[in-house]
């Protein structure tokens, strides 16, 4: 029985280096990819002291393909997220919002003894998504969840290309929700608790950049939608008055929020998980055409590599995706 | 009586000036308006031999205002299109959609004393458009009826930034469509009787660009929704099969399609008009957010000047929309 090279979370934190065996034989529509690039994502922090493979921004090289596959053949590139597989026959999963579905296999529940950050996984075809053309492996990683996520909380909830839409905080998901909202014809205004990267915010598209601490915030418009993408909830008496009737996207942190305004004000608050896999696949198609690229540091895929990396993210550091590169 | 000039179609098709005057009292909510510029469009050709004064892309400076005006004010630059009026109780008026009010006041059916082409004009406020400050005269002329039509018709029936988007012909019409459709974020494929406008649709925002009467149509793409703007119908033979199921908008022209590949295909033809006022404001302020702005040749707003720029119309060498100045 083969088998490859795996980083798993420890008691310590420090995630070690592990070996996973595959099945002589691939089942299935089961894909058997090689791992060139993952990302690391603020979530992969929270199992790091858990005896689970790490990683869910994958992109990697098929190398061999079950029976049952139809579509992937040996030497094309793939992408895999946070779901690895749903039930198909649910309410939800007939909807094509598999990532709702009951029986859903997520990063962190299900399959522990695969991951992106190691040498090679074996998924399902039906969870995996071919890369475009345009788009690099470094690129792509970072997509797969959180380029997931800030594209479903504006595509699956209807953002407009003429809507004014806040993003809050410019890290690892707000650098890639103003490139996508400014591609999509959005007036992006851009909320961040310092000027610091005001420059870069405006390089990425936004349109407006408001420094939420200051008490002088009073901009002539109405957010028709903010994404809100800190973990460090804003200070909402100051926020709220910024939007217009319509949707508040939550895409992390705990909710604490006055109740009164929002109801005065008639304002949706909408959590949100990741993609689907048909706008998981919209979302790869848009980025390699408007070539929408995240701003990544890259790490080796060792031992060592991802601890920096993880380190560096957890201090706040991270400018604004780590990469990591077998 | 103050009195102002306006040039009025004629019987051989040469328009000629003549004198409206306005009342000495501006009654309600009327604004009078020095003009400044006015685009030229295909219908100002069918009225040519009326006896109405010409021009529905207005541009001017508020001059005075009637009693009953809310915002605008003496030198605010407004715009007006095609519609002058509604009854404002209709069901299509209750829902925003006042261009299809059975009561409407539109050009060549209303107003016949009141045009575009002069030095003034006489409007009421709630059908005249502030200008963002964005845009100049000459831009903002053309967007009043030509860029109003293509964005309802990408507007109106809900054209996303994830489609592919087919924009048949690069006129008046098309090349700001083009630049519509990509500043929204859609995959922009031109379809063009010839290859002679290729590069300047690229440079508009173009993605593909389809020479139509070339056999060998065979992209690996669907159409999600195409957008006619020729006066001359393409070979549908051809282009039908470059659809997915969805909307075709017609914007001009006779229509003759064959039947069967609509039905097996879904596809939804779609007419469409001029752009609600809702729709209208949103376009113009789209427009400035992204620096949208028609190419246009300038002619005095002169006898002469206007039967040039018809005449360029006519013979079909207009690039792409002609301004008449003031």
């Amino acid at each position: 029985m083969p088998s490859f090279t795996v980083f798993k979370g420890t008691k310590d934190g420090y995630p070690k280096k592990s070996i996973t065996t595959r099945p002589d034989q691939l089942k299935g529509d089961q894909v058997y990819t090689r791992i060139t690039a993952s990302g690391l994502c603020g979530t992969d922090l929270h199992f790091k002291h858990v005896d689970m493979v790490l990683g869910h921004e994958g992109i990697g090289v098929v190398e061999a393909v079950g029976p049952e596959v139809k579509d992937l053949k040996k030497g094309d590139r793939v992408g895999w997220g946070y779901e690895h597989d749903c039930c198909a026959r649910c309410r939800e999963c007939l909807k094509g919002n598999e990532c709702y579905c009951p029986e859903r296999a997520m990063y962190g529940d299900a399959d522990l003894d695969q991951g992106s950050f190691g040498s090679h996984a074996v998924w399902r075809e039906a969870f995996l998504f071919k890369i475009p053309d345009g788009l690099s492996d470094e690129a792509a990683a970072p997509l797969q969840c959180g380029g997931a996520t800030v594209w479903n909380a504006l595509r699956a909830y209807d953002a407009q290309p003429t809507e004014t839409v806040g993003v809050m905080g410019v890290g690892g998901l707000g650098h890639l929700a103003i490139q996508f909202a400014a591609k999509m014809g959005c007036r992006v205004v851009v909320l961040s608790g310092s000027g610091a990267k005001r420059d870069e915010a405006i390089r990425l598209g936004a349109h407006d950049f408001i420094v939420t601490d200051q008490m002088e915030l009073k901009p002539t418009f109405k957010l028709d939608r903010l994404l809100v993408t800190t973990s460090s909830m804003p200070n909402w008496d100051l926020v709220l008055p910024l939007m217009a009737p319509g949707p508040l996207g939550i895409a992390s942190g705990n909710l604490v929020i006055p109740y009164p305004p929002l109801l005065q004000a008639g304002i949706t608050i909408q959590g949100s998980v990741v993609a689907p896999r048909r706008l998981h696949r919209q979302m790869l198609d848009f980025a390699a055409l408007h070539k929408i690229t995240p701003v990544i540091e890259t790490f080796p895929m060792t031992e060592e590599g991802i601890r920096e990396a993880m380190q560096k993210l957890e201090k706040g550091d991270m400018h604004f995706r780590a990469v990591l590169k077998n």
